[in-house]
């Protein structure tokens, strides 16, 4: 091994290390943002909405940072294999926990329109989404301490928890269907609700794709190929 | 000029027109995935939207192509400036138009919630989706014709026409949520309507970041810099 190689293999290591603690600072940002969207959601709080949709600009500048690094390290040290796995995954992450800051804005941006200006009858249907807005959360949360490890086993557990998401998003579209029937004059405001529940079952969805992304860059098959030969064998 | 650098220049060359190639034929089934999605759904065409849900596999098959070739070129190319811009601007593009492929999927999944396994009464405000489907269409269309182009001007030009699709959701959010409260029978149906509209809203902010995508990888600018230059001339 040259001296010039062991450079490289340090540098390499370095940026690396960069990529993971940017990424884990988006995450933690994410998650953030999921909760004071639903504080303020449940609390009727506009400023803290405000808040979430102002801060949702420092993930997006992160967001920038690591693609701007992904592209020097992939042009400069040239990875191969499992790094440049590894590289590639930091950038979809990014990418996806991005949006999942998009879809906690978008629920804070619904508060106004779900309690109205008028003090309008408590919606009650409300109650039941915190509990799924942190079974979202958890698994955001859970998948980024994933890629931190490079554990492809911990983001199999996550794709199953998704299903579980799933359910609670169809009960609850059924919840607001049939209040929306019992209670017309709410409609427009639970129609938002919609909304939120679709936007909580998205970030689920999107913590998915986060934990197929770990898989493959910790195993270099796609989690389909492993069920698949589960299967055969 | 060495005959070595020449060498990689033609072989760069080669590469992102190959690049744009499959960016093209991404939007090209994007553009046909949304068309679909629509008929089925105006025509209550269960078939159609099965063929929407199995196409989608081809639009994911070529943005990891794109992902492949991207790497490969920034490894192996090296390039700089103006042809970094461009080679990361393909790989973000087709990420944005697999997530629209997604949102055509997405409505043809809602085929069958919406016309339900009976013969329900039409729901007439299905009637003014199409116009609002085709808006986005064809927002989609130009804003990768204006990549191909390398034409920041036609990008800021179809940033602007995101607005009329915004005005043009509310105006349907606001019929919908009338028709709910007027045919309380037909809530369920129509909550996936409101979905189908907000996927095509939707539809119609991916077009505008990629116009932003192309605005600057043909300039070097932000089309916000751009704008906060104009205020200050």
């Amino acid at each position: 091994m040259t001296t010039g190689h062991e450079h490289t293999v340090k540098a390499f290591d370095r940026d690396i290390g960069h990529l993971r603690a940017l990424i884990s600072q988006m995450g933690g940002l994410a998650e953030q943002a999921i909760s004071d969207a639903m504080l303020a959601l449940t609390r009727n709080d506009p400023a803290l909405a405000k808040e979430v949709r102002a801060k949702d600009k420092a993930i997006d500048a992160i967001e920038a940072e690591v693609e701007k690094l992904t592209v020097r390290v992939i042009a400069l040290r040239a990875p191969m294999a499992d790094d440049l796995r590894e590289v590639v995954a930091a950038l979809k992450i990014a990418a996806v926990i991005e949006r999942i800051g998009d879809y906690a804005k978008n629920i804070a941006k619904r508060v106004a329109s779900i309690h109205g200006e008028t003090h309008e009858p408590r919606i009650e249907p409300l109650s039941i989404l915190p509990a799924m807005a942190q079974l979202a959360s958890d698994m955001v949360h859970d998948v980024l301490d994933a890629f931190s490890a490079r554990d492809p086993q911990a983001a199999v557990e996550i794709c199953k928890r998704d299903s579980a998401l799933d359910d609670y998003y169809n009960s609850i579209f059924r919840v607001l269907v049939t209040y929306m029937v019992e209670n017309p004059k709410t409609i427009s405001q639970v129609a938002h609700l919609l909304f939120v529940a679709k936007n909580l079952e998205r970030i689920g969805d999107h913590a998915t794709n986060v934990a197929e992304m770990v898989y493959f860059a910790a195993t270099g098959q796609t989690m389909a190929e492993r069920e698949t030969s589960d299967f055969a064998g």
